[in-house]
């Protein structure tokens, strides 16, 4: 395996299986020539006339779009860990004696463990995309037999569009649709919120499957997923663990550092003139997150400040901000919790979005770059602002980019992150993995302490006089380490064995992740 | 110019404009191969960070476009007769110095007769698209320097999709958008209702520019053109004239021959039995279809049957119908009325639709099959149930095709026409043009009986019984042909000078429209 060094330093493989890679180049440095995926044209004369596409099992369906070994698959995340379809998926395949499958989900969850067994069969060949929990440590030990390829979910449309991937079957998991295949998450008893993982899939694959557990007259509406994309309908007695899908209920963090991360978080945005009338953020769903958006609504209610839109992950917590009256429009990625899927389904003012407007890098611009702020986590951030969101310092592979990538292009991207964790520095020399360049993140906050890039002189004056515990970069280091008893030790990873590529917004290769050596 | 005969037995030009032509082969003959249209990839690093597109004047986003001589530049015709846009994109272009433009509006109305000293000078090439009075009569008189082609809605998304037609500069009329590009038509002083028309040039483009009369701030909800389309935004005072975008109130025909035809066609539909609990139905603006409207309202009520959806061009009477629980849904495709707008902007229920979705045969299927029941109307219907909508009797090319093509593939579709008009036979013997082949008119409904194709042995099977004054087409042609006082003369036409071409949903070429002489 050829390794090059990429322009931010890192060794990435020249080829990923077998095909011939651009290195990361820098940000907003590599310029794509060529054009746009080219789907083959259809005719209305080889589909239903009267607009039925049911076909009796999803085995059909597979039959039908012309499975066959070698071919990539792809489905989509928002069932999250309740996801029992893409278990299911591979069951069939597997019962059909299809081999070598590259698998292109969105993401992958703890639930698909069931999928390690198809892994080592070979039924699938490898995984290209978020591998949580144990895809990801299976990965990381070198038991996958093609390598891993791990984009943003900005990223992941971006290979699509642009004819990097091509799927030749995607399976949409559809929480109600119709029998044309207009689908959507928003209601049903899998009701997940929204599908705009699977936008780029309905676009640009060869053959589309919509598997729903809901199936309504025509139409479903809203057609979050557009039937004239679908090829095939098949309806299934479930596609999941509702109190999987979405919680019932998210909780903010009762940690007394993380409320205080949270609490550093809103008051920056209030010190620093961030927040302001007709301002916009980014909040997730993670306790700290959550608890940061209720300090910053206090803050906001307190000086009679109104926000524009939040970007979701939608909670409780946001959608009171919005019936509150505190925020215009919720423009939502995914829905996390019961409120959420609820308000997207009644209020036309929470908006569901997809990477292609939220976070294609290879379009006319995109939302992300148009935030005021965005709040993110990270397993590690290094001395020169650089962090990792994949792996953990033992090296592990064992979470995806997410959108975390693409929000890094927010106009000041926060992380907001506790400096140790299990006495275990997340404040390090250098990231185990390069996730994100440090010229795109702009302030690490900690407990301990909260460092603005150098680059940001203009921040660094907006704060000036502000209680905050504003520090050095450097200075948080070395707190971390001597509290943690010094540098732990590097992962121990065989240096020629790439397990895993990290790809860039614009598909170049950042980074790469190593197989452990237990 | 050579002309070939297809598949109808209609001669059509073997080139068009110098580009080579498939001839109709017939219903569903034709097979597309090949992919689709290929747009550049664009990266983000080339479009203004803070998502900010606007340029200071139409001029300049022309200039910024790279406009020059030979371009294709496209238009939509949401604003219809209240359009000011595009006679000021044409004069700005003239004032460029730039020529040979090919002009591919959605369609275009009497208000662009503005535009006849553009064709006359050079500016304007010629039209593809509809041409809808003047310009029309302009293009018969054989005075356009190219050809001009006529398509159907669907064709017209077709031909971007499967790059037939390559749009150099789309120029978005947009009455409500935000600098980034999101824009919507159903708010805003220029208000229209949506904006699908314009869908397919915002995907297929090479550049487009979104021009509105009000300008909100990001995000602008709902974003039926996605401003990650969009390369240039542009503000000016005016889009048109709003009273002439759509009507204050829409008019029910008084005249007794037409409220007889709608009443038959509501009779029709319910003693067919097509008219039962969750069916559908297309109504259109035109006088006739309004009263039918109401007709069939009254006998739905009677018998207590809702409809699943109906498709506009809506109306006060169809968002009555909505509000009042005859139907779930209005999938529409443009609004008519002030209530259209009023209803779609509020109403989730009211839902746009696009010539993607509804009409588009090179898709995975549209909705235009699944309708149950069409009613369109018709210039002329020969003995064959052969229709045109195109030209006059004389050979005058005054109207577009509209989505009637379209349309033609739902379950029953019906002809209400007058069976003559001014003394001119409407029921004649071969149609002047051909726009839609007789085996898919299923009904031709007249104020003086009513015809069902012959190849529709059941819809004749179930009326049988009932009171309709059901005749063969034949009677009803010789009993107009007797009324209006014989076979009229032929329209006098250049047979050697093609001056448009009607093409098919597929793309192939229908017919022909020759000069007229006069």
């Amino acid at each position: 395996m050829k390794l090059v060094k990429n322009a931010a330093g890192r060794l990435v493989p020249e080829k990923i299986n077998g095909v011939k890679q651009v290195p990361f180049k820098g940000i907003g440095k590599y310029k794509p020539k060529g054009v746009k995926a080219k789907p083959s044209i259809r005719t209305c004369a080889d589909y239903p006339e009267n607009g039925n596409k049911i076909v009796k099992s999803l085995r059909e369906a597979l039959k039908k779009a012309g499975l066959k070994d070698g071919m990539t698959i792809s489905t989509h995340h928002h069932l999250r860990n309740g996801d029992t379809l893409t278990n299911y998926l591979f069951d069939t395949i597997k019962s059909m004696g299809v081999k070598n499958i590259r698998w292109y989900p969105s993401a992958s969850f703890p639930c698909h463990q069931h999928l390690i067994k198809y892994l080592d069969d070979g039924t699938i060949h490898h995984i290209e995309g978020s591998m949580n929990g144990p895809l990801g440590r299976y990965t990381s030990q070198g038991k996958m037999k093609g390598m891993g390829v791990l984009r943003s979910h900005g990223g992941r449309y971006q290979a699509l569009q642009d004819g990097d991937v091509h799927v030749d079957i995607a399976v949409i998991a559809a929480p109600t649709a119709d029998p044309f295949g207009n689908a959507t998450g928003d209601r049903g008893p899998s009701a997940c919120g929204l599908l705009g993982f699977a936008l780029g899939d309905s676009e640009y694959a060869d053959k589309v499957i919509a598997v729903t557990d809901n199936l309504v007259a025509f139409p479903c509406i809203p057609w979050q997923i557009q039937g004239n994309n679908v090829d095939y309908v098949v309806e299934i007695d479930s596609l999941g663990d509702p109190s999987k899908i979405v919680s019932g209920t998210t909780q903010v963090t009762k940690s007394p550092d993380r409320l205080l991360i949270a609490e550093y978080v809103a008051q920056f945005l209030e010190d620093s003139g961030i927040m302001k009338d007709g301002f916009s953020f980014q909040a997730g769903a993670g306790g700290t997150n959550l608890a940061f958006a209720l300090y910053l609504k206090e803050r906001m209610i307190k000086k009679g400040i109104k926000a524009r839109f939040i970007r979701g992950g939608s909670t409780k917590y946001l959608v009171e901000m919005l019936e509150e009256g505190l925020t215009d429009y919720i423009l939502d990625g995914q829905t996390f919790d019961l409120e959420g899927v609820r308000s997207m389904r009644e209020n036309a003012n929470h908006v569901n979005t997809s990477p292609f407007t939220s976070y294609n890098y290879h379009g006319k611009g995109n939302f992300a770059s148009i935030l005021d702020a965005t709040v993110l986590g990270a397993t590690e951030v290094d001395i020169n602002f650089n962090a990792n969101v994949v792996t953990h310092s033992d090296g592990y592979l064992l979470h995806g980019i997410g959108g975390w990538q693409n929000c890094l292009f927010g106009k000041c991207t926060i992380l907001a992150i506790p400096s140790f964790r299990d006495r275990i520095p997340v404040i390090v020399d250098e990231v185990t993995t390069l996730v994100g360049p440090g010229d795109l993140i702009d302030v690490v906050i900690t407990e301990r302490g909260i460092a603005i890039n150098p680059r940001r002189k203009d921040l660094l004056k907006a704060v000036k006089g502000s209680s905050l515990p504003i520090k050095p970069i450097k200075q948080i280091y070395d707190e971390v380490i001597e509290l943690c008893g010094g540098v732990p030790a590097k992962p121990k990873v065989n240096k020629n064995k790439v397990v895993a590529a990290i790809k860039w917004v614009d598909g170049t290769v950042l980074d790469s992740v190593f197989q452990v050596e237990e």
